[in-house]
């Protein structure tokens, strides 16, 4: 049976393509998760997309995800500056994770530049629009393919 | 039909008229409500009054406002200090926001003097107990009246 | 006879609706004062409004406010984010007072986020446009109907 | 009919005897929860014991604190260096609180130095294991049984 | 008629020439206003040369200035580094400003090192002893002559 | 013909003795005035007393004080932690100086902590009530009796 | 022969019992001592109980533990937040090590919020009156039976 | 004539592929600018692939990109946290800028997570590998085929 | 039987008279002793003079005081600013203290300006050479004769 | 044989007059080189106008200047801002200095307003734009026929 | 008569040669003692060489070195960064420091890197082992035979 | 063959013996080179002597002592503090390293008290003059004699 990669996604992000266009573009959560799944089955892996406005809900599923998926891809939007908990979890999951951001946040408020979440990540992609996702998957299925020697 | 405004109301606020009465007054949430209600009536406009817990429910119905309300009254409470995930929401709604608080936070702990609603807010006021409700949709309904210049 | 409500405005405030009326709109100050005279005599009070931009004279007029007035509402201005010297007469007057911004300061640079004077005052008020001298004329009012039990 | 004391755990404490075991042990919550029962039998008080991984249902469940109990116990995990909304509803449910941590979390990154609850607690106990449980459910039994003069 | 440079000087530069000569030279305040007047007339400007060491008369001078002058050369001496009052009056003028300072105040006391004023200044001299204000009414008449396109 | 010294008292010191006496006492300045006169007839030196809440007056008094005084004993008030000019002032005057605080503003708010008088000053009393101004007297006497060794 | 462990007590703690017995309870060291001793006894190990107000004494102490106990608990009074001696005495020690405070220092000023000793102990109490102690002891004891696998 | 992709390294990045392979790969730099170039031609873009240990190079390199290139990578490596100098050659190119790295730097030290180049680049990817520049070659050539409108 | 005042003085203070002389005067520690006790002698006190190099002894001479002494002055000399056990059980004796400095601190390095002694003393005095001594006396006589009310 | 002045250049300003006109003007650096020239023939002291990208070669001019400069004239751009070693070369060449910025940097980001530079400079002009070079030459000159006595 | 060289060794160091060998060596203090004496003999200096964990008896120490030392070396352990009573007996001594520390400080804990010694020593010298007692005891020989010119 | 030692001297330092004497000394570099070349004969190993202005040409030094050096000794001058390629470079070429600096660094501006090569130096020698170099080179000899177990 194929791996699964758990594409997680925080707070607003269920607006992505209606809000702000100018920012973060004109596609749709829904686009971005039918391109992944697509790009999963191309490369042999399957994809749990979710969504949720709620820090408790991101954590659950990140702590689910250890009996059920190989690897996260997680955009946890305003959660990513403001959760321990978020941290904890993935901490928790023990599995490699990547963090995405659709906008280049570097490039925002201040205090959209410190991450809880980049301190635990295998790499983190930025104002690459929702391509930061595909490039995520890559990896990931890359460090799938060949896992660093313990 | 006229437009209806959202009244939000952030954790603990539900106890508002039971807990620290020499801070926050008698007066229910309810009490505020029903006045709130009265005042829209009078000025030709609905109410839509709303307490939660959860950041993620307020974020939700942030994010729902967009299409239903007009303007946005807000007392997010502790979330005032912490929740950069409501700031999103609310810049994203693309309404006028009013920021509320029933005490004089900035007479209180440190931790209470930054708001992340603030600096997208077209008012705030503070220590003027609940009456601070009615000033908020006072100047909501003025705006709507007479929108400022595009 | 009835009591007398100091109304101070600080620095620059002479200057209300002839500078940058896209952030302090096009009402004067005199406009103010004169709605806030009928609005006292609505409510029975006499209002003492003035304005000045000197430190000095402020601190002297909140001095003079002990025998002269029952509440004060102050515009301190830019002395709002510098005076310690208005601080300390408002404190040793000892009459309640209502922090007033024509604008949203806490929208505006840094150094406008601090103030010498909400620590110690009943209510601030900002971003309500002069408005907001109105919202503090009613609570004051309120609060001489009302005193809190000593 | 004796008196009931709330045990609440936060985020992620759900996975305790699972996750990273060097740091929390290989007792899970539910082994705790079994022996502080009978540790409250014992000592004639009922245990009330909740975990949650969403920090608004954390708040509510403080909130009816204030009728069902008669102390907390809260080791509120991530939410510790973050919820400002707990901090609020400990306050407001007037019981007292002893803060429990089943690591030395001074001993981990500095984002976990600083607790919104501590300065509201009766005590603090971290790195003593899941027996910081029964030490602080001890220290609220000899509470009850002795109050502070008022 | 000619257009009119209103040159100010905040607190103790009516001690030019006579403290501290090592630092400020010995040339008086009346020396550069008389060396100044000389300069303006030609090039075709009049010069309005004014000291006080009163931050409100400073703040009053500079808004008669809309009206009556092009531009402002200031020396605010001490209020440089602590009037928000001179900050705001110089923004609502609207004037094109230039900082002088007789001294190199980087070389000084850290307090010295921040100014309110440069934010909104064209630009800043100091250390160039009292030929600072020579070139900033330089850099004003070269401005009145070619202004930047709106 | 006798030295004088002079003793500035700055802003809200007007109010000595009538408020918050359980902080300053109950003396007024006028019977600290008297005292000092008397006790500078008893040591041979003139007593220059005076009070201002105007930063710009104190400021031009101590310039005056050049030609005028021997020393200066000066209780900034407020404007011993704002005020810039006034520390210039005292530097460009070259005469010693004693700073005196009736109440012990080290133990108030940290705003009050820093002096910008202290580091030019010879000496500091703070707490002692009124009898500072005394004691600052007195060491002022002894400094012109025996002046250091240039 | 049964294994010891050092209670160490520092600076002021010899006054237990008798300063601020609000916060810090009415019973002295000395029994507090005898009632560790006793406890001790019950637990098969022998206590060695000290006061010092020196932070050299203390420090020696410390040293002399490496050959005399098994395991150090530590109330280090004042010293906990500013003795990096001590902190070096116990790194140096090699034994396991348990931090009391009697009151909850959380609660208490700033400067007494960080501890050069919570770093390397095993587990912190602060708040539980002297049975913070006992707690401290029996985790002791617990070790000594138990030891983490080298 | 094809655009041309200039593709910057900054010091020690001719060391890839031979230092602390364990954080940075076996992939000499050699063989990134092999692959990127046929990644180049497949795409239609000439790559332009430099490495400098020295600042003032690739500041000289920048600037000449102006006329040469049409888009910029860059993995300015221990210049990214220090250079104002190419922060200020990138903002004078005016060409669009993607930041890459090869580790993760927001896990290493805390002064590699400051960026002088993130605030105005397009979007940053670190902790990918060397496959960070591949996704950046691919981002440049997208935006050279579709260009946000101006 | 008369009141004792416990006169302490800290680290380095034995030096006094003989080192930097220009800074601390030529006056040694037994000069001031002696004169002290003659004041004291004159107001009807007696005076315990003691100096230490060692902070434990100086909290071990304050925690007696409680039994002894009527007032405290102290000179804690280096341990101002290092020692929260002197503050500790300064608060614990109960007495009233005055902090004397022979130099200005204020002036010299910047970490002599906290003192954990100022937050409870009730006054203050520096730079006043070992006149402070004689002040502080004078002050705490006046205490002792009339005690503020409770 | 005449003075020369060396007039420094850091990195970027050799696109002077072609990058952000809006900024930085029209004039081109070679523009300025012969202005400066001219003006230096006018005064009678020859000019050494150079720039250079590498830090390096602007440390190795400066070093160079002390047997072939009489006075410095820098315009480090972005070196001001974090060149320690260009701050020791200055030091070290024991000329006189003058800092200029043909922008105002005091009104752009906040990491250009420090200066390495200007605490050993005898003055900085800034925001003049090229005519600062004119200044510096002016005092430069000023200097070399009046040099402060020693 | 020879001069003698007073070498100080604070808390802790009793400890050297036992504790943490990979970090300090297994050399004990009274070999680097007996070394240092032969040392010194060779050079014809005496060397005093003493420990102490006591803070207090260190300062006492240093006082008395006026009389009886030419030089110190010292390393005062954990006193480095935490004692300005040391501090303030070095400069009373009046001679030549140098100071020293077996491992290198720089690389440990960020409380480690601020030494009150450094700013008055004449060289420091860390992470060379015992050895740098000798580097010192070298440094002040020829400090000795060669004092710089007063 | 023999080892080779590489020293590497940072900016400004080729100006040793000529600037600033009083601080530096008047050996020149050239004179320390001989001095270490006959010393490093005396103990058989080769001494590469070498100093650079450009950050670039000493980054590029060290990455060839990989294959050429068995140490290296850095007095960075300037670099140290700005530097972080010299810290990636060195910390790259996996040599011990010894960090040295003629004058004590930590006694003069703040902005010399942190090192990027601190951190990862064997140890550190500033303030002993050029002698500095001569205690790194035996201190590398004697590593390279006796490394440390790996």
């Amino acid at each position: 049976m194929s791996a699964t990669i758990l594409v997680l996604n925080g707070p607003n992000l269920n607006l992505l393509g209606t809000r702000e266009p100018s920012i973060y573009g004109a596609e749709t959560l829904a686009d971005v998760e039918a391109r992944l799944a697509a790009r999963g089955r191309d490369r042999g892996v399957g994809i749990d997309f979710r969504q949720s406005n709620h820090e408790g809900e991101l954590v659950t599923w990140i702590q689910e995800a250890r009996d059920r998926a190989a690897a996260i891809i997680i955009n946890a939007g305003a959660y990513t500056h403001t959760s321990v908990a978020i941290h904890d979890a993935l901490r928790a999951a023990g599995l490699p994770v990547w963090e995405v951001h659709v906008s280049n946040v570097y490039r925002r408020e201040t205090f959209r530049h410190h991450s809880y979440i980049s301190g635990i990540a295998e790499g983190v992609i930025a104002g690459f629009g929702t391509r930061g996702y595909d490039a995520a998957l890559d990896a990931a299925v890359a460090r799938l393919a060949a896992p660093p020697p313990s």
